[in-house]
């Protein structure tokens, strides 16, 4: 069973299944409305609909052909169609393929927060093919890059350098510019993963910028801004906020900022106000017992969790926001 | 966070709390619709809804006080809140306390099929307090007591005989008959668990009777029957089928068939038509590329998974089904 979306669908559905077919007794395709803000259980269950009226069994394949949400409902599908069937990430927008497509994190959201909903539940295989990359719109890849560039103030300072040096040509869409930061990044996210699958502890570093990013896209309602966008933004509000808990230096944040903006993402947050960011990050599920937890880096190159008082937080906001 | 329903609530809810206050810096209540027919994706918002509203993070531990619609919901929701957080059992039915408590399978019911999206989630704990089988309802101790005969047949034909002679014993509640059988029906549950948690060859087995019941339970729409009725009602069609198959012999048969009219279960399955039985079982979760595979006994004492003849089960639903 393809599962894909109404956009990628008439692009690359067709020629997945003809990719397949030789490895199935049948083929089929579920399209699902297109975007984040369908990332909840009524599109969840045009899955199960899908599989159930088909006769799919546990023997069943689930393939996500799309970017992060569709992967992300996919995958909470496999998980739950049956209590388990296995799948395939089949990553088309660079976000998809540079974190969410690995990892085995799966979820929908809820009303009252993000991926709420979820499993932890790891695909048999990640196929990224660069060539979908062609027909991927300027803003896509925009947010695709945030999540390429977060792997460099969390672990990798070289990194960070040589996307700094690249990132015009992978604006571009430059093929081995592109070939080598998905690469890196799954590198990264890999090494990280490996060691902490269920985030007990290292893996929360990958959510560097999500608990600010998660408040912007929560407050504006989903959809509005990409999440790659929120996260960029949310790195730069994390950023701030690692300078005034004085683990970095103002320069290491303007330089991070920079290549942000270089990349073509937001780096002022929405004024929701900082009684509503607070009353969103509160529930993140890194938070415990009310306290919100940050990402931050420190030295640079590292990441730590840690709480900060609401006051700094309140003058991150009062920053970064307009 | 304490899930229970609205029959169970007034009875033991509050006592629960006070048991666990001292444990936990605080205890709320969900307190969901009763019955079968509300095992689906809306009454499992109602758990989310619950846990976002009171801000429970990743620590927080779900007790489900309830028969099996309640443990299989609240576990389901265990395996999903925030991509999972520990839950314990507090089954209230025998049915939960045999069968359903024990082995981490949780799941909902979607329109095309019971139990068909869902979660192998071990519980922390399983709390079996016989007490609260006081309160149960005859019909309700008699939908149990399917799942207690059902171990006899596929794994201990001693605990067969001791059933029929304590059957009555049973139905009574004396409270020195029913904490052996629970106690053995528990142990073999976890005997056959522990080798096969994903059910991928054993612990099929403990779907004797299964096949043919969901068929009644989803023919007739889901409440109707309870579940261990079904079950019940399923083990007379499937010990037919067995018999026909030249497994076992009609004396045997005759023996099952008349310990379970004993439990007070019905063993004679609803008219819904052989075309409807078997379309029905064919999107059974054991089904393969639409081969319906049954558990059949043989010999006594131990069962078996595999396909049969359709026109053998339309001989098997002519006899058993009026």
């Amino acid at each position: 069973m393809i599962v894909t979306n109404q956009l990628v669908a008439p692009l690359y559905a067709d020629r997945l299944a003809r990719a397949l077919s030789p490895r199935h007794a049948s083929v089929r395709t579920v399209t699902l409305p297109d975007g984040e803000e369908h990332k909840h259980w009524q599109t969840l269950n045009l899955i199960f609909d899908g599989l159930l009226e088909s006769g799919c069994d546990r023997k069943t394949v689930l393939y996500a052909l799309g970017g992060g949400v569709v992967g992300d409902m996919t995958g909470f599908a496999a998980a739950c169609y049956m209590r388990g069937v296995p799948f395939v990430q089949v990553p088309t927008t660079l976000l998809a393929q540079v974190d969410s497509s690995v990892g085995g994190k799966t979820a929908i959201n809820h009303s009252l927060g993000k991926n709420m909903i979820g499993a932890f539940y790891q695909p048999q295989l990640v196929v990224c093919d660069l060539d979908t990359l062609a027909t991927l719109p300027d803003r896509e890849m925009s947010a695709g890059l945030a999540e390429v560039i977060k792997y460099g103030p969390i672990a990798d300072l070289e990194f960070l350098g040589w996307i700094e040096d690249h990132i015009d040509a992978l604006r571009a869409r430059d093929p081995q510019a592109l070939a080598h930061a998905v690469r890196r990044s799954c590198e990264i996210k890999a090494w990280v993963v490996g060691q902490d699958e269920r985030e007990t502890g290292l893996r929360v570093i990958l959510n560097f910028g999500h608990t600010f990013g998660h408040a912007i896209e929560a407050g504006l309602g989903y959809g509005q801004w990409l999440h790659g966008e929120a996260v960029g933004c949310g790195m730069v509000m994390a950023l701030h906020l690692s300078h005034r808990l004085g683990l970095v230096d103002a320069a290491f944040v303007d330089r991070c900022v920079a290549l942000i903006r270089r990349a073509g993402l937001p780096t002022m947050g929405p004024a929701l106000g900082a009684d509503r960011y607070l009353e969103l990050m509160r529930v993140d599920k890194k938070a415990e017992a009310g306290e919100i937890r940050f990402v931050v880096i420190g030295p640079p190159g590292q990441a730590q969790l840690r709480p900060a008082p609401d006051a700094l937080v309140r003058e991150v906001i009062a920053d970064c926001c307009r």
